[in-house]
């Protein structure tokens, strides 16, 4: 019963006053909630122990908002790599805020923090519902991205300065980090300026989040990396065909193209060590039986066989060694060694998977996500996200979404499913 | 709290004492279950009134197993329309009874129930993993389908003939309705044979399951007829682009194509009456304002608008009089009578929809489904089918999956973002 | 030798003394030419009789211009049904006249002809490189189209009103004569207008003109169709899957399609006549011995069949029965009189077809031919089309491109290569 | 006049005596040509010169046939890297040997020449249609391949062995080299065994052949990279999208790419230097302006700015140095020592390129490819391949085909329409 004590509610600015002006519209109560845990054992030995199991709040429209629409301007900005469904969710919160509430100017930082920090001289675009009515078709960013924080006060100092009373931040667990940083800023300050995030993670790895948008589509266009992984492993005596996938600290994306896509023979994904030992031994008897193999590997797998570089990113972000080039070295080495021919192809698609438009799915999901965070900001909530969980959509504090990763359970039916599609042993 | 009393305890052959062969999974508990209110307000309620709040149980395999595997003979029967994904749940329930049960003898029935039944004289297919290895990259359904019930009584000697133990039904509302009743025979019978089911409908419209195979692989299918109808539209002066999609009784697929797709300006469901002229009028004003105008129509949409025909098909279904033909000539004549031009382009892709391969996220589902189908089937669930629920599979008896159709509320979330999305009137 | 006397020489508005801008590029002569025909028996017969073979003018910049770009306003209309690449024309022709010869003006007439006739009050749309740089990802054409003539009187009038010295129409066979009218019209009146054509026809039915834009990407989007009607009908007994594909007078998508689609077993196309009972009779014994079977038929295919409408459609053109319609009742007729069940799935992609984006062959060879009907407008060229012939851009003079229509050559290797593909009876 | 002297006469194993059993096929004449000059003022010249302008023989089924059809086995074999199609080709032959001959034995030899040499004990594939009947749906090969020569005395001995009397050779510009001499083995021992090659070059750069199969697919393939490498510089200040595509010798993939794709700004090819400092240069202004860059780069280009490596892979090509690679590190270098931020991506298709199935055009000219092969080697031609010249197919002796590379013309109109689509200087 670890999770018992989660408590999901979030901040908000202040009394709402403002009648909503959506007409016609199904409003959610403010005291709406899903559950956690849905497995009933466990809430029912929650409640015998005499607590109220975890929940979360429900986003939706509000019937009265925080904020007056005819005086607010509101600001847009994207951070962090590419992921599916980015203009997606400008465009939704544009819309919304918008059409819903007649809202009238939306600046659209550039560049990520970058545009809202002092001295890099971007100048925001103005977003309104023409300026975004197709950029969905489009993959990347329209505003633009960057990665790394910038000075919470300079931010806050811009907000002031341009009078923007609503902030939305699409970006993965810096971003949002930042975004808190930005809220405790304003809150230092007395200010009534609303932060609300949308929670980017193509690895699909934030906590307390079912789904994050961009994650489906990029397994599907993992398919195609991986049937060509498997044509040219194929088309070789010994061929190996050697797919690196995105997943720094998460599988996921490696775990479902396993499952999507029947030709993997090998799933390796941070979650689960392995033995280099045990793995080569393997795929060397793998190819006596079958002469070819397909392997994919999230990038954070067998991060413990590299050396360590200590170097990070622009984000903050440890940089990785690259286990598909450390693979393909390792095993050509032992190959060779073993006076056997082998023709490995490695396949890197992680930039083309990550800069493709949304697919019909995220599509959809991305239209609700930005309706959602539109609702939110508008009701005054802040320092929090728009979530998504059993099937509803929520609001999660930051300091909760960024509290620790999601990562694969390595005895779960996920886990057990990989492993029952590749034949891969459980322990390499 | 209507649905208080549901019971979703299925039933079994009896009980479980062959240990299974699946070695190294993580095996399911029975008494695992899944609340079906996820909102905590309806769960407190219901506890408050000393009641058990219904759930689900959970599918997955079983450490003890009802039949012996080294025994046991198992046929599979694919029925009704065409639905993206069915090679996929054949292929997975093969898989998992060759790999992880050990089973040898595998019946594909051809042609849906009269493979079953006397005196078609059709064959069975031998199933084995080399045989469906890579049956899951072509549509349609390798075992062939029909539609239409055929006496019971036939098909339970021919299952007793062929000493098939256990039998998968892959098919829709109808062809659960004759799985129940081959298990009402069998048990009338005294047999111990299971019949499990997986629900197949594109439409998305059966009770106590969340979502069903093949409806996304058909929501993002939609979305290339409707940017032609769009296309279309946009290239005459007062032009329209009418779309009908799949949706008998539920518009569940309409209604997402239309989140999933920016360009829709009226979306018709089956669950929303509306009336010809105030759809007219609503047109008319459109088109002297935006000079085009896309419409997506659920085939169950405005039947009440049609005469009844009274004719039925082979699966029983009421034949629907055809809403696509019957808003095409309508609105054709009203725009004649009006002396207005118009150029109104119908598109109806409903087979080259349903035809489609399961794309890569159906791929993934029907694969677990097809498992947990075979898993449900050696564990002796019987007169069952295998559904998902806030994100778990589940055990849903037959009879209450069949019981009614699964509708959009229109007092929810999905219909209002439909609403906001198209921007056409609550009521016409 | 019944081509011996053709004459491609096109018209030209008068001397050409203006310098091209275009700078660095390379120039064609004048005197380029492409022979017409390419075997050289034919050549060598020819010039034995002491004829010069039949050449085309090659397409192509000119180092001397006849219009003074510095002076000159152009106009671009885009006639009858949608053809993929109708946006890549459009944006080529101004990306060229723009950033090759710094034309500032240019008109985008809507609605086809409509746009520039009396009484319909359309304004034009002003385009430049900024306007149309995205518009190639979308199908369609944003200028919208309409079917029919109008009074040539009446457009000269507005071409001279707005000052244009160079009309753009891209359109088939009757926006072809359309344009040539209006030439006429234009040298009755002594103006020295130029007026040069791309043509459409996504039958890749314009006489003289090897290949036409879009031809290409709607042979590819017709897999979709064609293997779907395979699915529908694998997956039933006795499953026929009949497809309708574009083709009025000829069948060269119907062809190419059975080429490029490996499913198909009756391919019917115009040229070819077939029975009826012979088609019948062929399709009962195939369903005997292989359950199912695949029909595409070009829409023209079978005329003589059906009742003749005398109906005409606004170009002009003879409304034609629907053969997709009639097979479908046909052959269901005859199975039943049969007493033969009978699964039959007609689907009719074309609306689907025709409004997809170029795919990226199409898109090179819209570029292209952009490009030079631009180079060939600034050079004075006019009643001409630009056109492809053995991998040459040409000039076609308007009246030698719409004298007939070109056909499938049923003596040569196409006609050939699709019998052999279906397997279908030379003769039905 | 260069070509003046071309020769296109291929030779023939002997009389051709038996009847063909391709009924009510239309035959083509043993002295049917295409001219290799299409250009009137070339032949012309030649003839006047008292000359027969240089011509290839066409391809395509003979009334008579070289070999018996009931008594002949027949070979296949595909070598070097993979290529769209090749599945295609190989079918394709199978169906004509098969169904226009009636050939019943078949071997798909495997792993390139090595299947067809001492020592590795390959097993051969024993082909028939339906073995192949679905293979054109995947890429790769299904008969593998291998890169490398073998001994041709070894590869004789095999075909003496196994009875085969006429071989196909699927393969590029080494591959045919070594049919050439499996040839001329052939003509040493006096054996009457026939050599038929069908060219594979995705770079589509072998001499006399307009186009090779699988060239279209890879061009259209590669919109998916650079479409990537578009947004990826979009979304970032001062981003680069460098993408390198296929091209050792030629740049056509690369010239096409650009052409059929809008967002390229750098097109780098083989067949035009370029000096490192010209490109820095000229990059760093666009940025100035522009703030991003895509670059697409054939392998092949730049070769002489990168060190020399000497190295040779299996299959004696010289080993590139990687220019993506080298230009990747420049450019980056570059701008850090100019203290300017630079956000580079670099995408390296080749790969997923390569391993696609064909797309339909392709698969089309596939099938035909693959026909004309059958016939070419039934009729008893032999050391030739099956091209394809302006719209028809030829036989194109092996000596000539291997003869030098086909490469860009940079005086032609497609670097033109290379150079003015990108805007990039025509020098750098």
């Amino acid at each position: 019963m670890t999770d018992v004590n989660l408590d999901f509610t979030t901040t908000r600015l202040g009394e709402c006053r403002v009648r909503s002006p959506m007409s016609g519209s199904e409003f959610i109560d403010d005291d709406a909630r899903v559950l956690y845990h849905c497995d009933f054992k466990h809430v029912a030995e929650i409640m015998a122990a005499g607590r109220k199991p975890p929940q979360f709040e429900c986003a939706g429209p509000r019937s009265k908002l925080y904020f007056d629409p005819s005086k607010l301007k509101c600001g847009i900005v994207t951070c962090g790599g590419l992921c599916p469904g980015l203009n997606n969710v400008i465009r939704a919160i544009v819309l919304s805020l918008s059409h819903h509430y007649g809202i009238r100017t939306i600046f659209g930082f550039r560049y990520g923090f970058e545009g809202l920090a002092a001295g890099y001289g971007h100048e925001p675009l103005e977003l309104d519902p023409e300026r975004v009515s197709d950029i969905h078709q489009e993959g990347g960013t329209i505003l633009g991205s960057s990665r790394g924080p910038q000075d919470p006060a300079d931010m806050v100092d811009t907000l002031e300065r341009m009078n923007v009373g609503l902030l939305f931040t699409i970006g993965g667990d810096g971003t949002l980090k930042g975004a808190s940083a930005i809220a405790e800023e304003i809150g230092r300050r007395g200010l009534k300026i609303g932060v609300v995030g949308v929670p980017k993670t193509i690895d699909n790895d934030i906590s307390y989040v079912q789904q994050s948008f961009g994650f489906q589509t990029a397994v599907s266009e993992s398919r195609r990396a991986i049937s060509s992984a498997h044509a040219e492993a194929q088309g070789a005596r010994n061929g190996i065909g050697l797919v690196k996938l995105m997943g720094r600290e998460s599988g996921f994306i490696a775990g479902y193209a396993t499952l999507a896509n029947s030709e993997v023979n090998y799933c390796l994904v941070p979650e689960v060590r392995f033995s280099l030992a045990g793995l080569l031994d393997s795929l060397k008897r793998r190819l006596e039986r079958r002469r070819h193999a397909v392997i994919v590997a999230g990038e954070g797998a067998g991060q413990d066989l590299l050396t360590a570089t200590n170097e990070k990113d622009a984000s903050g972000n440890v940089k990785f060694g690259d286990i598909g080039l450390f693979l393909k070295d390792r095993i050509t080495a032992f190959f060779r060694s073993e006076k056997l021919d082998l023709s490995l192809k490695y396949i890197d698609p992680s930039y083309m998977i990550r800069s493709m438009p949304a697919d019909p799915h995220d599509s959809a999901f991305c239209l609700l996500l930005g309706h959602n965070a539109a609702h939110a900001g508008m009701a005054g909530f802040t320092n929090m996200v728009v979530g998504y969980w059993k099937g509803e959509f929520t609001h999660v504090p930051i300091p909760l979404a960024t509290s620790h990763r999601k990562k694969i359970d390595t005895h779960g039916r996920l886990w057990s499913a990989v492993l029952e599609s590749t034949g891969q042993p459980r322990e390499m």
